[in-house]
């Protein structure tokens, strides 16, 4: 029996709150601190470990959590969520994109079809699709191959799969399965989507609409601008688009695309990289085989998820330590620190992922929470990062959580050697510097050459940024944030936070405006 | 007589947190906030505005803003930082980014030179080169035009310079000015730099090497790469690079390079937009009349900081503004949110020049403050933004103040009318709906579909992002910075906290590791 309750409901949460805390600087330094490298870590997917000495844990704290969890029935709730039930109540909707790449427990049923075969039989029609593409079995109306995928879509429709395909661009092209360039149009700023068209060859690129309802604004929008660009070069449009829809969408029978792929309502825009939303890109970019890896990995990770040990259940427990540094310690923001440049957008797609499922205010019955919910999430590349917004993060009046993630080898493997060390291992010895200087601080007489310490963080340590690595590194974090929806008895799964600017946006469009909005009206020569 | 002195014991600061707190959302309603809109704007450069109307301020807040102002001395500090004295007390040094622009006060000498000549000499041999370059008068050894200019820099090399390339790319492609396109390397990721190589025509390319010192550590292994791809492609590395350093530095008279222009130690990394690290790789990319205009705009903004009364000075206001929301409202961070893609990296760069600036927990004499000092800065393009992060500002139980940036008009000029307006239509309606969402809010029986609103923002509006706008918006938000590590008496000038990072880094690379850091080696393979 699941009860969905307040996390300052719970007697475990209270518990959690009378544990002593753990003073970081003291209990990383010296001989204490390698036996906490060895020992605080759980193992991911492909190799992966989840490293967490550097966060301000210990075995009290951790027990505190483990009750936590237990009393919050995190292991029960996602049980419930991939087995079927309506876990998105706000919207009277199932959260499914878990089965896009496995299935975890009993067949699921809904639209009077078995969803994970439904999710497996798009994944199949678009990779026919792709692989008729690359072997030029589809082409322009001249017979021409195309060389160019752009993807028209914004939000969850962007951010994930933009991410994913910078992550893997060079890896696809060291292994020679890149197949195609991929852009992407997102904005409605007019110079997004005549930037990118002046950047390609459209007679030889084929474009992806991707809008689950067939009526997102911007994304319509756009595709006219694409329609008017094929137009304008004596093109058919028709032949150079695909849509990514709902079944039940104006999109989804139309004769103005060479096919359509489609979701379902039960897989929200942030959490579709895995379905036809990531996978029409990404199968048409970089081959269909290597987004089925991507798949496996986030299978593989899916599964650790269902540990009830939390020590062994890296999602659940990342999410738990958040929670604690969120609503014990009270740190308000985390920062995403990829030891990767091919992860340059994976922040901002975390920012999405988080920020838009747990940014809430009201439990899962509407009623207002009296704790905070989720954080602020930002985040660039290391070692960049380093040259920028560390300094705040060392020595900032604020202490500012940190999630690092790094991998052993480079996706290239080209390398130069420079004062006896590869730039691999320079990143990789930047990010080790890192983590001890945060938790341990460097006391020093000039105070601002001192480095307080105490300032927590994990990392993420893989053997390289891989397509199966990938998907295991997007399961950890839907799952983490998942489990932490559970904790804040917040859904997850909707976003009603969106609705009231997309009201007032047409409000001012049709000139139904008075007062401020008016005023801004008249500012911006609307 | 200028004394330095820390917030808490202003007196005015004890007032300011005496005022009535404003109710946003009250005072936003009806035809009050309206005219407020008309009311809370002060002019910038170039025809913009800044624009605080729904900033929870009134009369009365500003009363005690301007006061603490004055208290505070910020335009007599602003005075004596211009006409050169030593601002940058924990480094000895002078800060003069100011005078790459204009002169703003009496001549300042430094190194035995008038330093305003002195930059003004080096844009100006930064122009005869570009010329030259652009004319096919230096070229490659083949005598082929170069058509790529590459950028080797991290930090503050990097982050303005990119934003701003990004910012102007197609304003110049749409007005015959765009010369070369650039590229960027700055991680020590070896996958960044050869990636970059990768989809370079490396004979065509010119590698503009941009470090102070000489010395550091990432620029100079990435420099390492490029002479390596350039001698494996047959070519002269010495023909393909100049240097852009101090005076002092080993690169300044190296036979390595066509060409070395100076910076000095007077303008941090971070305030290097509009020197020579900003000049070489901007003007070569769009020609120096471009760079020029930057500067201009730039100048302009400066000018309107030199204002005594903070209401007409909107870099003061702003800083002001931002001092009252983090010191007497509390909030821990800011999002910069503008409605162009041409700034979707302009985010990133003031994340650096305001985390790295005034993320200090000492005052400018190494004493501890008790107070919060430089918040976290984040954001993205709208309205991507929306469509992702806004969930949680809408509705997440942290209020985060933000800024807000829109146009007038797009830069390419191409657009599609859809349901009766415009894409810039639409976007300009988004940004002027969302300020009054997060103001005024909504109020819902469903609390989920509740918008409490209070949530403050000001708007930067300008009728289009070219050259000059982009130097005033750049002025603006560096000079809004120096005004706030004024009033918290810290030292905007220096980067002390990323010192430590560097040293534990070097020690994980000699293996003189013991402890955690051994172990976090160990685990990535070092």
């Amino acid at each position: 029996m699941i009860t969905w309750n307040n996390l300052d409901t719970l007697a475990s949460f209270q518990d959690l709150k009378e544990v002593k805390t753990v003073d970081l600087k003291d209990v990383m330094s010296g001989e204490n601190g390698a036996e906490r490298v060895k020992k605080y870590s759980v193992p991911m997917a492909e190799g992966m470990a989840y490293n967490y000495a550097a966060k301000k844990v210990d075995d009290q704290v951790l027990e505190a959590l483990a009750k936590l969890a237990e009393e919050a029935q995190l292991a029960e709730k996602f049980e419930t969520l991939y087995n079927g039930a309506v876990v998105n109540t706000g919207e009277n909707r199932l959260v499914l994109h878990h089965l896009t790449r496995g299935q975890l427990g009993d067949t699921v049923e809904a639209d009077g079809v078995d969803k994970r075969a439904f999710y497996v039989e798009q994944q199949n029609r678009i990779a026919e699709f792709a692989q008729k593409v690359h072997a030029g079995e589809i082409t322009n109306a001249a017979g021409e191959k195309f060389n160019t995928v752009v993807q028209i879509g914004i939000g969850g429709s962007d951010l994930g799969p933009r991410a994913m395909y910078l992550a893997l661009e060079n890896w696809a092209k060291k292994h020679n399965t890149f197949k195609m360039e991929a852009k992407f149009i997102s904005n409605v700023d007019p110079d997004d989507a005549a930037a990118v068209l002046n950047s390609i060859d459209v007679a030889h690129s084929i474009f992806v609409l991707v809008s689950k309802s067939g009526t997102t604004l911007e994304t319509l929008t756009n595709e006219s601008f694409v329609k008017d660009a094929l137009k304008n070069a004596g093109l058919d449009a028709s032949k150079h688009m695909i849509a990514v829809t709902s079944e039940t969408s104006p999109l989804a029978k139309s004769d103005d695309y060479l096919a359509a792929f489609f979701m379902d309502d039960y897989i929200g825009g942030r959490f579709s990289s895995t379905s036809a939303v990531g996978g029409a890109v990404l199968s048409l970019a970089f081959g269909p085989e290597v987004f089925a890896q991507f798949l496996d990995g986030a299978a593989e990770e899916d599964k650790l998820s269902l540990n009830k040990d939390l020590l062994k259940n890296p999602e659940m427990l990342d999410a738990l330590i958040g929670v604690y540094e969120r609503n014990v310690l009270g740190y308000p923001a985390t920062a995403v620190l990829p030891y990767s440049q091919a992860l340059s957008r994976f922040p901002a797609h975390l920012q999405q992922l988080d920020m838009e499922s747990n940014g809430k205010s009201v439990n899962r019955f509407g009623d207002p929470v009296n704790y905070a919910t989720g954080p602020i999430i930002f985040g660039e590349p290391g070692t960049n990062g380093q040259h920028s917004f560390y300094q705040l993060l060392h020595q900032g009046t604020d202490i500012v959580p940190l999630q690092f993630v790094g991998f052993r080898n480079s996706q290239i493997g080209t390398d130069v050697v420079i004062q006896d060390s590869t730039s691999q291992q320079k990143l990789c010895a930047n990010v080790a510097a890192q983590i001890v200087a945060f938790a341990c601080g460097k006391d020093d007489e000039n105070r601002n050459k001192n480095f307080e310490g105490g300032r927590p963080s994990s990392i993420i340590v893989g053997d390289q940024l891989d397509p199966k690595s990938l998907g295991a590194l997007l399961a950890h974090f839907e799952n983490k944030i998942m489990f932490q929806g559970f904790v804040w008895n917040v859904n997850s799964f909707d976003q009603e936070g969106v609705q009231l600017g997309k009201v007032l946006a047409k409000r001012v469009l049709a000139h139904e405006t008075d007062g401020a909005l008016k005023e801004y009206s008249d500012l911006l020569n609307i």
